[in-house]
């Protein structure tokens, strides 16, 4: 979940001021909201070290009824709680109904702290997050808002602010050895981050990732989602309140559409234009590529025919050592998924690799779970399956389109993550390109299409009726990107707007992916 | 979960005749309204070696029109199965919408099978049984209705039934080497059984254990279970349907008790009389105590002390080595709780164990989640935490006398399991004891009280209410021991008719227990 963040996300002094004007009151009256329907919040504040946990928590408080609600700091374990089951220090410090428990840090040090420093064994990190997962069910199940937030920095600015605190007598004491060891081993800290949050990010209790090398901007966010979820929880009881009387008074019962009004409640009034937008609190680093990069003709030819040397070699030895490959292709209309699936397979051995187009279902696959139709075409060992489009369709256009229901896309995250999960423990190498380019790149492309009579059956009146739709389909994909982007199956952005750089990127990453799987079957 | 089936159940030829005479038209029309409905179906059937998988399989498809069916044979994987994830087979033959897959085995070889022969690695399992469980959870979440059988029989029935086909030609390569192995091992095989059931039985995808020592009941019951299912699908599809007209129509949403009506319908006609009553489904063994055993005073006495005096030891033994001990009881109304409890803890050092005796929630209580006052009072390392009554009656009297909603205590079972696991993970010893005592030696118990002017204050109304609902409780108790009786923490049901043979249980148990645990900790 970590990979396709953009930290380079800011705001100025100013606008937070003015924002946090009015964003401070309304979470002070959804307090006192929460308070009269009795209902329990957990906000959850995790993160790298220094990346302003303490900061935030003191900014999220100041609009709070202090009467209402309370911080947990969650240091190393007591010897009282030693002596316990790990969760039992949380269990015995839920909040009440209508109370707000602050957790700076929650209960994933087994699965983070311990598990770098190799106090928890590697083979008990599995059974720990299965433990953390059925705590979040349990108390969500019971109607507890979980609210988990993830403050991420980087390598570099966490050594910068280490050393401003170490500069400093008065705050030298805060930087500690084992902090400047997760700081230098900053790769594999992330890592085992990046998969308690994919192992943990479930359909009761996901996270929010804070982009936080800037102060304002992560502030903001955590308003945001803070509001956003009390919002949430109050219309889902108000409903569930309304549903009751209406169930009393008819003996009917209408049900399982709940789920998918969520986030759809039309707010009114003065805050929603201080909080970010609903796109901003899942934006990816998408926005980042940077389309101008190119190659001319001559370097693109010589790269090409390299790497395509390279395939034909790297194929023939993936089969010998029966590994089985994924290659996913998803991007805009005309982004150029077609020709570098063509680049990609030409020097291929064609008994070893199919390509499977990915069309709306037809009658027999629309009658069957969706993701069957891509069970079934999964590549056997030893052999490639390339996708042109994918399961992910269930979460672009199936959810801008309203094929799926949102309680159906919506769960579609966890679902895809654990298939590709399940082929990962099977040995597949799974590679994901995402063919991006600019909209008004796509619009070029278009027109020209348009224009060449070989090409002209290639554009249809739904690419254009499509591309009405770019922003929704943008917010889509930024979500996907950040949310199915594992480290067993990460997504590559592929910058699309030129062509030659774009294939040759795909091809370089791939034989990168099945080198590096040969080595480590090796 | 096998822990407390009553393998004696029968039914003779002639009755399961008459009732198959209802029972598969019923099965039939049921088939046709599911088609109608597009609700995919999907029957699993589990279970030990000869219980009868295939016999009961052919008796459920005489009543199927075979055009919307089809039998799976789960044998070992092929050449081509082999080269996928091991769900890949399953996954590619789930059933179309409207269509019945019957699994002949489902995806439990690698936990069952494949662990008792080691090539799954130990390791490995946990891995598995989440790949199942997500499996099963994707299917349900998408409609598909997944009923899962398991056919449980004895060693000695087993073993019977495999001579008897060694002794016939015909029959004989029916049997082979293997399953004459996990017949020498089964109690080993059988464990894993149980481990696997345990880590399955969850929400969306629940087992039905089903007596396999006598053909015809067991026919009956998988009947009573197939059709209560699929009655249960066709009621909540049309629920929703109506659910969604009106939402449509009044853009209104009612929400959230829809599972609480499960099984509430009032079914009327000719077949409910003859499927097997819904507590016949979940009954245990609890009936087959043996309420006549008994001690003499003599016995009693010199028992008891020669116990008393071990579990001194004992205490002291489990302080020194930091091993937490729950001991929780539960039973009917006056069926000697307190006096076992007292017998306990008379020689034990008082500052090394606390009884949390367990009333109505008081209102602190009740503004937190219900497993809060438990979690609290579990005992840190060395300790002995006694609970008379205890979480349990969450799934007893809350159910009973509707405090929990259905979709509450439906879901308890698992939170339950879920928390003596963690408990049991960290190193506790759980026993659990539930008193047992006829419907009228409670009787003469509350008239003894009543007339002992020591004691009348023991005695309540309520004790006198709650008896007149005898029967609701019996098939709550059925139910939460079979479903809670796990591998690391099983019921264990105590004849209590007898005082002193009850209390000695009681005891004997605590002390082979403890012992146990000193010894793996050694």
């Amino acid at each position: 979940m970590l990979e396709q963040i953009d930290l380079s996300k800011k705001m100025s002094k100013e606008e937070k001021k003015r924002r946090m004007e009015v964003l401070q009151p309304e979470l002070g009256r959804l307090q006192r909201q929460l308070k009269e329907a009795g209902i329990p919040v957990m906000i959850v504040f995790e993160g790298f070290g220094a990346a302003g946990k303490g900061y935030q928590i003191a900014q999220l408080i100041e609009a709070l009824d202090p009467r209402g609600f309370y911080v947990n700091s969650t240091a190393s374990e007591s010897e009282e709680e030693r002596m316990h089951p790990f969760l039992w220090r949380f269990w015995t410090k839920i909040p009440a109904k209508g109370q707000i428990a602050v957790f700076d840090r929650g209960w994933y040090r087994k699965v983070l702290l311990d598990r770098f420093d190799k106090t928890t064994p590697e083979n008990e990190v599995a059974e720990h997050l299965q433990e953390i997962n059925s705590f979040e069910r349990q108390l969500t199940a019971d109607g507890t808002v979980l609210i988990k937030l993830f403050l991420c920095i980087d390598k570099k600015e966490q050594k910068r602010r280490f050393e401003k605190l170490m500069n400093h007598p008065e705050t030298a004491w805060r930087v500690t050895k084992d902090d400047l060891k997760r700081n230098r081993h900053f790769g594999e800290y992330k890592r085992m981050n990046d998969e308690m949050l994919e192992a943990t990010d479930t359909d009761c209790a996901s996270w929010m990732v804070i982009e936080s090398m800037d102060r304002e901007f992560a502030t903001v966010k955590i308003y945001t989602a803070v509001i956003s979820a009390l919002r949430q929880a109050l219309l889902e009881k108000e409903e569930r309140v309304r549903a009751e009387t209406t169930a009393a008074a008819t003996a009917e019962v209408a049900t399982g559409t709940a789920k998918s009004k969520r986030g759809k409640k039309k707010q009114t009034g003065k805050p929603e234009e201080e909080m970010l937008s609903f796109d901003m609190l899942r934006a990816s680093s998408l926005d980042k590529a940077d389309l101008t990069l190119s190659l001319d003709r001559t370097e693109y030819k010589r790269e090409l025919d390299a790497l395509q040397k390279r395939i034909e070699v790297l194929h023939s030895a993936l089969y010998r050592k029966h590994i089985p490959v994924v290659i996913a292709f998803e991007g805009w209309d005309a982004a150029g998924k077609g020709g570098a699936i063509k680049r990609l397979t030409s020097h291929m051995d064609p008994r070893g690799y199919r390509v499977n187009p990915t069309a709306s279902p037809n009658d027999f696959e629309k009658v069957h779970h969706y993701l069957w139709r891509f069970w079934r075409n999964m590549p056997k060992d030893g052999h490639i399956a390339v996708f042109d489009r994918t399961w992910y369709g269930r979460v672009m256009v199936e959810r801008v389109e309203h094929f799926a229901t949102d309680e159906e896309w919506q769960r579609a995250y966890q679902e895809i993550n654990e298939m590709e999960k399940q082929l990962c423990s099977h040995g597949t190498v799974i590679l994901k390109f995402w063919m991006q380019i600019s909209k008004d790149e796509q619009e070029k492309r278009f027109r020209a299409r348009m224009e060449d009579p070989d090409k002209r059956w290639k554009i249809t009146d739904e690419d254009w009726r499509n591309r009405e739709k770019w922003d929704a389909y943008k917010t889509a994909v930024d979500e996907m990107l950040m949310r199915t982007s594992t480290t067993y199956a990460p997504w590559i952005i592929v910058e699309g707007n030129d062509k030659y750089y774009a294939r040759v990127k795909v091809l370089r990453k791939t034989v990168e992916a099945l080198e590096a799987a040969l080595k480590r079957k090796a």
